[in-house]
C-alpha cells in the first residue's frame, strides 16, 4: 500500500446525496492526511441507529452529501505529519470520538470526554482546516462524526484511531467502535455490578444487549430486560437476560414493579431507550442503600428527569455514560482482548451481513427493526 | 453504678410538655432496659436542628410529652438481656439510627440503612414492646428518634449506641453523634475528593462546615462557601473555606458563577442546605467528565429535583447520603479516632456550652443562629 501515500486515492464510497434518500456508491477522491490525521483502508463497517439517525435528518441541522458511517475495523494506509504512534498496516478501528491525551479530559484518570475530540455531530469537515477529504470532481462531500467509514478509505485524526491486536478478526471486532462498547462499558466500567447481583437493563436494542452482556460477564444472577416491544425479548434470551418486564402489561409504574420481584430494587440499572420515562423509572428501581442507574440513552434535546430528592438520600447513586466511559485509544485494545479470550462473545450481536454493494439492505434491516448488527464487506 | 442496674432510676430530665415552649426540667422516671436495650448515663449533649425541628412541630405529628435530644456522649449503666457486646462503664455516643448488624443493610458494604434501626421521627416508644421507659408518676414520656438524651439517664436500642475509646473527651465528641459526622462523611465517604480537587459547600451550617473540613482533611486545593447569608462566610474561614459565593450577588443561576471561576465545574460538590434550588445548582455545578455531587439535606416533602439527562451523560455522578454513610456501631469509632490523632478538629464547632439547668438557652442561640453548637453539660 505504500505507493498510495501523499497520493489522493480514487474509491468506492456510499454517498448520501438526500435526507432518507438509498445511498449511492461513487467514485470519490480520498485526499492524503494532513498532520495528525492518518488514512484507513476500511475492511468491515456496520451500520448503527445513530448513522441511520442523521440520515433520516429529522432533528438536526442536515448536511448533504455526506459519507456516513461510524462502526469499523480497518488498517493504516498512511499517516500524516507528527502522527508517530501508528504506522503503515496497522489494524485499527476509527471512533466516533477521541482522545488527544493532552486535555484536563484525557488527563483525568475519571473522564473519557475529550475536550478536543469529543463526538461533534455537526461537524461535516475536518479539525485540521475544516475542509473535507472526500471530493467528487473536486466538489467536497461531507464528513460524519469524524469517521466516514463508509467508503473504502477514509482519513480520520490520530486521536481518534484504537491500535488493536492485528490477529484479532476485523469483520467481528468492528462492531466494538460504537454502541456494543456503550452498553458493555455502562455496565462495567460505570454500574460495577458485584458477583451475584441483581442487574436491570432497561431497552433491548444492540446497546441495552451490550449491557447485558456486560453484566453477564460480572456474573449477575439475574438480569432483568425492561423493553416496551415484548419482540425483543427472544433475542435478549441469547444475552443472559433471565427475566422479563413490558412495562405496558402494568398498570403501576414498572419502578414498582421491579421493586416488588426483588425484594426492594435491583442492585444495579442501565438505561438504554433516550426516553426519559425509563430513566426516571430505571433510576427509582434501584435498592435503597446501594443501588446505582447508569443512563445511556440519549435523550430529547426538551427532556426534563424529575425525581423526588429522598430518592437519593436514600443512598441511591445516578450516572450516566458517555461511550461506556471508554478511553478510545488507551481502553479500546482491551475490550478487543476480552473478545480475544472469549470472555466477551461478539457474534450474538451480528446478525447480518451485506456487500458493500448492498449498502442500503442494512437500512432496510435496521429500518425494519429486524436483527442487531449487519456487517457490511468492502472487498466484494 | 452497679447497684441501680434493674431498678428504675429516678433522675432529671428536660421535658417538651407542648410544641415551641421552654423545656421544664423534671424528675422522670427511666426504666431499666429489656432485651437488647441498654441504659446510659449522659454526661453530655448537644443541641441539633432536628431537635428543634420537631419540639416547632411545625411540619408533623407532634407527640408531647417527649424527651428530645439525640446527640449526645455517656457511660453505660446497665445492659438488659442478651446485650453481649456492651458492659457498665462502657463510654459510648446513642445514635438516632443503628446498626442492627443482621439486615441486608448491615450486611450490604455500601448501605447504612439498617431495616431495623433506620431514624423513625415519629416513633416515640422502643422497638421492644411498643411502649416507653420514661414516665412520671407513671404517666409514659415520649421518647425521640430511639435517643432522647435531654435526660441524665435514658434508654437505647444497643444498635443505636457506638462504643469508643474511653480517653476521648465526651465534652468534645459528643458532638459526632449526628450533623457533624454527617457532613463529614458526605466529603470523604461519598463524595470523596482527591487530594488538591476543588469542593464547593451549599450551605454553611454545622452540617456544610463538617463537610468543608471533610474537604480539607482530604486536601483540597480550593473550597468554595455557597450561602444565602452573607453572615456564614466569616465562621466558614475558620473551616478552611477559601471562596465564598452568594447567590444573592449575581443574576445568573449560581452553578454558572462557579463554572466561570473554575474552569467548567468543581471536582465535588457538598449540598447542606435541604433547599431543591441549591441541590439541583450544586448538582450542575460539577464538572462533566468526572464530577460527584452529594446530597446531604433534608428536602421538603414535595419538592422534585429535576436536571436535563444530558447533564448525567456527560459524566456527572449525583448521590445522596444518609448519616455521611458511616455505619453508626462499625464506623464511629474511627470517626472519634480522627479526633483523637487531631486529624479533625472537633472544637471548632462547639461555639457554646451551658449548664443542663439552662438548657432552654441552647434552643435560643440555634433560633437566633449563633454559632454551632452549644453542650449541654448533665452534671451540674
Ligand atoms: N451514551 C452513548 O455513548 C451512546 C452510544 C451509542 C448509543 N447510545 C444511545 O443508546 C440508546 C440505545 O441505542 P440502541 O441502538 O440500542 O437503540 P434501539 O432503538 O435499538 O433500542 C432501544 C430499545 O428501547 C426500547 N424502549 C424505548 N422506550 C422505552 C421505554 N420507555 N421503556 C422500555 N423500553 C423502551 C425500544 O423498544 C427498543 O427496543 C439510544 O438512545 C442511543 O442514542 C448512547
Ligand atoms: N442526611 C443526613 O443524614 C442529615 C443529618 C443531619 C442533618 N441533615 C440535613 O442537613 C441540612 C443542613 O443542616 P444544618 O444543621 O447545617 O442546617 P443550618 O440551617 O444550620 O444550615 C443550612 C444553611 O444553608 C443555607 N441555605 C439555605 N438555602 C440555601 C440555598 N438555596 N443556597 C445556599 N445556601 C442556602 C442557610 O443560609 C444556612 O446557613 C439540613 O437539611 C438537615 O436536615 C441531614
Ligand atoms: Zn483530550
Ligand atoms: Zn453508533
Ligand atoms: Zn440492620
Ligand atoms: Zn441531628
Amino acid at each position: 500500500m505504500a505507493c498510495t501515500a501523499g497520493q489522493v486515492i480514487r474509491c468506492k464510497a456510499a454517498v448520501a446525496w438526500e435526507a432518507g434518500k438509498p445511498l449511492v456508491i461513487e467514485e470519490v477522491e480520498v485526499a492524503p492526511p494532513q498532520a495528525k490525521e492518518v488514512r484507513l483502508k476500511i475492511l468491515y463497517t456496520s451500520l448503527c441507529h445513530t448513522d441511520v439517525y442523521f440520515w433520516e435528518a429529522k432533528g438536526q441541522n442536515p448536511l448533504f452529501p455526506r459519507i456516513y458511517g461510524h462502526e469499523a475495523g480497518g488498517i493504516v494506509e498512511s499517516v500524516g505529519e507528527g502522527v508517530t504512534d501508528l504506522r503503515p498496516g496497522d489494524h485499527v478501528l476509527p471512533v466516533f470520538t477521541g482522545e488527544c491525551k493532552g486535555c484536563a479530559h484525557c488527563e483525568s484518570e475519571e473522564s473519557n470526554m475529550c475536550d478536543l475530540l469529543r463526538i461533534n455531530t455537526d461537524r461535516g469537515v475536518m479539525l485540521n482546516d475544516g475542509k473535507s477529504r472526500f471530493s467528487i470532481n473536486g466538489k467536497p462531500i461531507y464528513h460524519f462524526v469524524g469517521t466516514s467509514t463508509f467508503s473504502e478509505y477514509t482519513v480520520v485524526h490520530v486521536g481518534c484511531v484504537a491500535e488493536i491486536n492485528p490477529l484479532a478478526p476485523l469483520d467481528k471486532v468492528c462492531v466494538l467502535s460504537c454502541g456494543i462498547s456503550t452498553g458493555l462499558g455502562a455496565t462495567l466500567n460505570v454500574a460495577k455490578p458485584l458477583k451475584g447481583s441483581i442487574v436491570a437493563i432497561f431497552g433491548l436494542g444492540a446497546v441495552g444487549l451490550a449491557a447485558a452482556e456486560g453484566a453477564r460477564i460480572a456474573g449477575a444472577s439475574r438480569i432483568i430486560g425492561v423493553d416496551l416491544n415484548s419482540n425483543r425479548f427472544k433475542e435478549a434470551k441469547k444475552f443472559g437476560v433471565t427475566e422479563f418486564v413490558n412495562p405496558k402489561d402494568h398498570k403501576k409504574p414498572v419502578q414498582e414493579v421491579i421493586a416488588e420481584i426483588t425484594n426492594g430494587g435491583v442492585d444495579r440499572s442501565v438505561e438504554c431507550t433516550g426516553n426519559v420515562d425509563a430513566m426516571i423509572s430505571a433510576f427509582e428501581c434501584v435498592h435503597d442503600g446501594w443501588g446505582v442507574a447508569v443512563l445511556v440513552g440519549v435523550p430529547h434535546k426538551d427532556a426534563v428527569l424529575k425525581t423526588h430528592p429522598m430518592n437519593l438520600l436514600n443512598e441511591r447513586t445516578l450516572k450516566g455514560t458517555f461511550f461506556g466511559n471508554y478511553k478510545p485509544r488507551s481502553d479500546l485494545p482491551s475490550v478487543v482482548e476480552k473478545y480475544m479470550t472469549k470472555e466477551l462473545e461478539v457474534e450474538k450481536f451480528i446478525t447480518h451481513s451485506v456487500p458493500f454493494s448492498e449498502i442500503n439492505k442494512a437500512f432496510d434491516y435496521m429500518l425494519k427493526g429486524e436483527g442487531l448488527r449487519c456487517i457490511i464487506r468492502m472487498e466484494e
